[in-house]
């Protein structure tokens, strides 16, 4: 792997906000504010962000919908950058509670409900009229960012390629039109395609659908017109382990436009299973096969 | 429903071939033939064909892989015009023994397997290089072609309208990929897109991604590409029925490039289930909403 490239973000004296969602991803942006002494503050959600990050930082908890108290509390503390990082699991209406801000930006929104492209960006919007800066995890966790090549020993075949160039082409259109990012192919047959229900779910049911012996790969980009700092693919060792169990010969990531989670753990699990998983320039891809 | 036109090749005297899959298509083709005094051949075979269709009929049943077999019968009994009909769920190998004629037809696709239309296509030139006419069942029974226009007395509202347009232009963008045809959406959200797995699936699946309330449609809408004649899309009140039970408002069917099975039926259930069923032009569609 490149040696990575340290952020001319990092060590910045402002302080930073992040909005915790769940996952491991808030984690590993805490360890690297603490290890490079960036200040921050922690806005974390009850029932969503893991409050093993907490004990140690300046921190709120919070629901998610106190959009009013975060924003005052956020300006309070002087912060400018923030950085919305890790999953939220979309909460029922007693759980969220809007207060008068949330409601307003709902109401904004329109009341017809929207793919998750168009929510993000209209949450990114309203956080930069109110004078904030979005920030990208990958401006201060560099090495999270895919990058282009090999992470494991074995190598797709030719066989393999045909199924990545479908998988590509079918991917990019689906994220086009904003339905999703991941697609499942078989020997030039497209197994599954996700929307609503995630990268996990289509890979086990797609394990239902395939055909005898070994073959089909899952590719995961990022879509075209996504927000590079609020939402990009992830990819850690459950998907490439989900993949081991559906059968499938690998995984193909959107190179510098994709996070992997623990790259070593994920060479070594692929190198083990005789699988393959590869980062790709897909801006850039030509058809191998 | 407008009366439906009969079509100039009912009584024709020349003996027509039925190329019979499971389902309830052959069986309606078989009647349509018997009450139009149109001669006809059925090919049918082990454990797909419903051997309920063959008494009264001439008939031969056989495996799918005897295509020598079955192009000289079919040649024997002077024959031209083809109709191949019904599902085919996929053989395993030793179900499927090829004989010379089909390992030869298998081999010059070449070993890439490909999506549903390509293999169709194939089949389709394979079948007139042998000098027979490839038929559509619509030209046989031309009532089972989807109108224009709502079968229910329900309507879809302006909120369907939405999920509505926002199904047909990922529908097609899908079908034009040749993934598949059929795409759930609710409150502007894709729920689900069909791939592999068929509608049914598609529908099960989606009704545990539904966001609460009532709402939500399936449309399902033929491919640009696909064969007219080969394999239209098909409805019936099994696919409404699991609308229901998957909470969705409605279903959108393509317009003369659809089959609806026993369209009264669906039109009875659809109004005791305060459910919309229409019928879209969506060769000619403007958005709606």
């Amino acid at each position: 792997m490149p040696a990575s490239k340290k952020s001319s973000l990092v060590n910045s004296q402002k302080k930073l906000g992040i909005i915790a969602g769940g996952g491991e991803l808030p984690y590993r942006l805490v360890n690297a504010c603490r290890e490079n002494g960036q200040p921050y503050f922690i806005v974390a959600f009850e029932g969503q962000t893991d409050p093993t990050i907490l004990p140690g930082s300046d921190y709120m908890i919070t629901r998610l919908g106190a959009a009013g108290r975060i924003l005052n509390t956020l300006k309070a503390h002087g912060i400018e950058d923030l950085v919305i990082i890790g999953s939220i699991r979309r909460p029922s209406l007693p759980e969220l509670r809007p207060d008068m801000r949330t409601f307003r930006f709902f109401t904004k929104l329109g009341l017809r409900a929207m793919g998750d492209d168009s929510l993000l960006s209209a949450l990114r919007r309203e956080l930069e009229d109110e004078g904030f800066v979005i920030r990208g995890i990958q401006d201060y966790v560099p090495d999270l960012l895919a990058m282009e090549g090999d992470y494991s020993r074995v190598r797709p075949k030719k066989g393999d390629w045909q199924d990545i160039d479908r998988g590509i082409e079918v991917s990019q259109a689906l994220g086009g039109l904003d339905v999703g990012q991941s697609v499942i192919v078989q020997e030039g047959l497209v197994l599954g395609v996700e929307a609503a229900e995630g990268t996990d779910a289509l890979i086990s049911r797609c394990g239902g659908y395939k055909r005898k012996g070994r073959g089909g790969v899952l590719v995961k980009t990022c879509k075209p017109q996504q927000d590079q700092d609020l939402d990009l693919p992830t990819v850690g060792i459950r998907t490439l382990r989900m993949c081991q169990k559906a059968g499938l010969n690998g995984l193909v990531i959107h190179a510098n436009r994709s996070i992997l989670i623990n790259p070593q753990e994920v060479a070594e699990y692929a190198n083990r299973n005789k699988m393959f998983v590869v980062g790709v320039d897909i801006d850039n891809y030509k058809p191998k096969s």
